[in-house]
């Protein structure tokens, strides 16, 4: 896929803002991505049962499946505020729509940050005032959303005669199986509503929904697409293709800038009997808190991904005929350790590279998926042991 | 209840081996639980789909609900180990009988340890040799099972004409739903196979199962229950008591010695809709690596217990009838911050204490349950990157 090194700018018709407007002591905490037109627009949610007030809020906005823009904020999630809590995102929406000339249902809202505490109205207030003339075509919204993460994650691919873009956040309170975290992605080809709904949940099933940091999926979890049709209808199968790529290489950036993390782990299980039970084992592998903590520790404990894969809840696992490869290296053969294997060789193996492919081959069928998960280590501790102090 | 400070010695008719046999350098790796005369016996595994080879070899052994002893071994775990491990298993029992003129399927097996190493048959064989003169009443079985355990954990209570003692191991690779760790139940009293397998799995369900450090589910978890029937037989109810207590106090000191931690963690949930939800959300509490990290670093971040109860999967959650108390400190109240909340004092009653009792109100109906976990620090990340090498 043909990637640009433009970011969110690379999609003609959008231009966007991050600035500090004082949640946060000095880094961006306030985000706005504007397109100039309407756009058809659709979102996935968190499953968390408990959900942010701006997900209410933008699940009543999206009805009439369009959107002209993003009102993000960082430091504060909107989360556990009650009431109080959604009025001030539908009041957040109201402000931006008057400032911006765009229908109030038109806004989408986002907020990441602590749970359980209100926005600061006032200082929200104050920042929206004036957006309208502070929009840019390198308006640092990526910069904006992020908390705990240490890097930005942007992309944009060029497909035949339409671009994608997208940014993301996430870096702690990343679980799979949820529509996870905050991305949005903005696009020119004139797709409908309907089939960006279909289109975004296929993209994030393959993504994000395979994607675990941390096995704590957020309250405020929501991928969001806006079209602006600018570009004219896309093939769809390209399409698809186009989207499945934007969200997989952000949802690979996420697993590698997972809190405390020094490496990236992709999982890939290939040959299982089901595609459901090659899902569940390759998320199974990367959630495992023991084999992460392995990994960062360059110790060639491959039992662990044996007990990650009779945890998995699969349908079918014929222990006597799994293999395992670790960056390529044969550790497993027949459900026991491979003949070859040499714990100080796979030691070497983990220690030498910032990727590790783990790659799991069931032998009871023919279906696969792949994970992506990070390390554990000591700072991922540290992190979240202070984060709200 | 009633407790002695005997531990396993407790109960008469039992004698007791643990030594060191030169698979762990010098701590206590193997050894021998051993009861005069053959005892009813009931046996609740791992739900791992990859089983440890002794877990086979006790299904087989256990079909007639006899035992009169167990071989245990810590340091391997004989899993993914194969046809050869099961072997391994096999003549190890074997071994056993012809030594202590006992039938071998009244042997039992226990291995704990690195997984996909194979047993070291040698030391097992020469280890076995002599055990009959080497047996005890104070013969230092519950230390010969530990692993990365800091202390032994044993415990004997006194019901009306009979004793229940046991002894416990885990504080890694300890997930809750399942049949637990290793755990082995001694008693005097006159207790049929069947009802000692219905008693067992109902205790199991209130301690072991309740229990979480990391998610991640051993792929040797075992409880095992011998009765001799010398108390002649208890009353039903009363032994039941005593057996959920046995099992919820070996499951406490579980917690309280997970990898690295410095805090017991109890959830108790209340007034849930039902049995079910109860317990999903308190060991969703318990379950939570960011709240374990929040409690470990005494940060009040509340809000990743809201986090965790919307991802329990509860049937029932009505997030604005939902109070919690840690530590009788109420904490939130209709959903939200509770008025009196004060971040400094929630952080100074962390501090203060080594046991952290979150209580959650769900404020939908009359159900309950309670799950024990522990803190994460930096020393699990630590003791986990480096447990083989």
């Amino acid at each position: 896929m043909k990637t640009s090194k433009q970011g969110l700018s690379g999609v003609e018709g959008f231009l966007f803002l991050g600035k500090n407007i004082g949640i946060k002591r000095a880094k961006k905490d306030f985000g706005v991505l504007y397109s100039e037109k309407s756009c058809n627009s659709a979102a996935v949610y968190t499953k968390n049962q408990i959900k942010g007030a701006p997900l209410y809020v933008n699940m009543e906005h999206l009805k009439n499946g369009k959107a002209q823009c993003v009102i993000a904020n960082s430091g504060v999630s909107n989360v556990a505020t009650g009431e109080e809590g959604v009025k001030n995102a539908e009041k957040t929406a109201m402000l931006a729509a008057r400032e911006l000339g765009v229908k109030k249902e038109d806004v989408l809202i986002a907020s990441t940050g602590v749970i359980g505490r209100q926005l600061p109205m006032e200082k929200i207030e104050k920042g929206i005032s004036g957006i309208k003339n502070e929009l840019a075509k390198n308006g640092g919204f990526a910069e904006a959303i992020l908390t705990t993460d240490t890097f930005k994650k942007e992309i944009c691919v060029e497909g035949r005669g339409f671009k994608i873009a997208g940014c993301a956040k996430g870096a702690g309170m990343i679980c799979p199986n949820m529509a996870t975290m905050l991305a949005f992605i903005i696009t020119d080809a004139e797709v409908s509503s309907n089939d960006l709904q279909k289109m975004l949940t296929a993209s994030v099933d393959k993504s994000f929904n395979m994607v675990n940091v941390d096995m704590d999926t957020s309250t405020s979890d929501m991928a969001i697409i806006l079209a602006n049709g600018a570009a004219g209808k896309a093939d769809k199968k390209e399409f698809q293709e186009a989207l499945d790529f934007v969200c997989v290489e952000l949802a690979k950036m996420i697993a590698r800038d997972g809190e405390g993390a020094t490496k990236l782990i992709i999982s890939e299980v290939i040959n299982s009997k089901s595609e459901e039970d090659a899902r569940k084992i390759a998320k199974s592998i990367v959630n495992s808190n023991l084999l992460k903590c392995a990994v960062y520790g360059n110790d060639p404990n491959w039992g662990r991904i044996m007990c990650a894969i009779g945890n998995s809840n699969a349908e079918k696992i014929a222990e006597d005929r799994i293999s395992i490869w670790v960056n390529d290296e044969l550790i497993v053969a027949g459900g026991k350790a491979a003949e070859s294997f040499d714990a100080e060789k796979l030691s070497k193996v983990l220690g030498k590279s910032r990727e590790i492919t783990i790659k799991t081959d069931m032998g009871v069928g023919t279906k696969k998926a792949t994970a992506f998960g990070c390390d554990m280590t000591e700072k991922y501790v540290k992190i979240n042991s202070e984060y709200t102090t």
